[in-house]
């Protein structure tokens, strides 16, 4: 029952694709992260997920358009649907997406991330 | 698969305490409100209830506590608990919580919303 500063929080992020967990409700996590540079194409079969940018703005490819965010310009990612964010330079998004979401959905790779910390 | 402007749908919003939904994903709602001056206390027997200050300053009141949020912070009130937003001036808040939310939670009375607008 704290409140959460947002600047706060992200003053303690120093890397990238790295989500922290700010906050629980509903199954659900809310979390906070820094983008730098690309990901990778990847999809959540069971979970659909919501990126609010914070701070800067990112590009989140889908393979068949592109969709620019700024700050303050939320988007929701349907489950099943391809997807990467791409950061032409460091930019703070918060996610709204179920506890069980793995931050690679269905790729196992060197950014895959299976237990976050909390923040 | 449409980004969302925040600050384009709170121009769209006039009236207080009248939450309406920007987005939904996994079974909840993302809302946007308007608060000014003193609702009333209620609680939710079944939902945790996410405030996230867009723009301004309110206090969530508890009856044995009050907590002051300002922009870029937000609060989680758990299920069962008590609760009572208050603002002294307008403030924009997002709501992030299940679509089964209602906004006077146990209560029926003139502030109730049985159907939510999209905006």
């Amino acid at each position: 029952m704290n409140k959460v500063n947002i600047e706060e929080k992200l003053s303690q992020i120093h890397d990238y694709w790295n989500p922290r967990i700010a906050g629980e409700l509903n199954g659900q996590h809310v979390k906070l992260v820094k983008f730098k540079g690309e990901f990778v194409f990847h999809k959540h079969d069971n979970e659909d997920e919501m990126f609010y940018v914070l701070k800067g703005s990112f590009k989140m490819e889908y393979r068949d358009k592109t969709i620019a965010l700024n700050e303050n310009e939320f988007l929701i990612v349907p489950r099943g649907v391809e997807h990467r964010p791409v950061a032409d330079d460091e930019v703070s998004v918060m996610l709204f997406e179920p506890a069980s979401t793995l931050n690679t959905g269905d790729l196992e790779n060197e950014y895959t991330k299976h237990e976050l910390s909390s923040i």
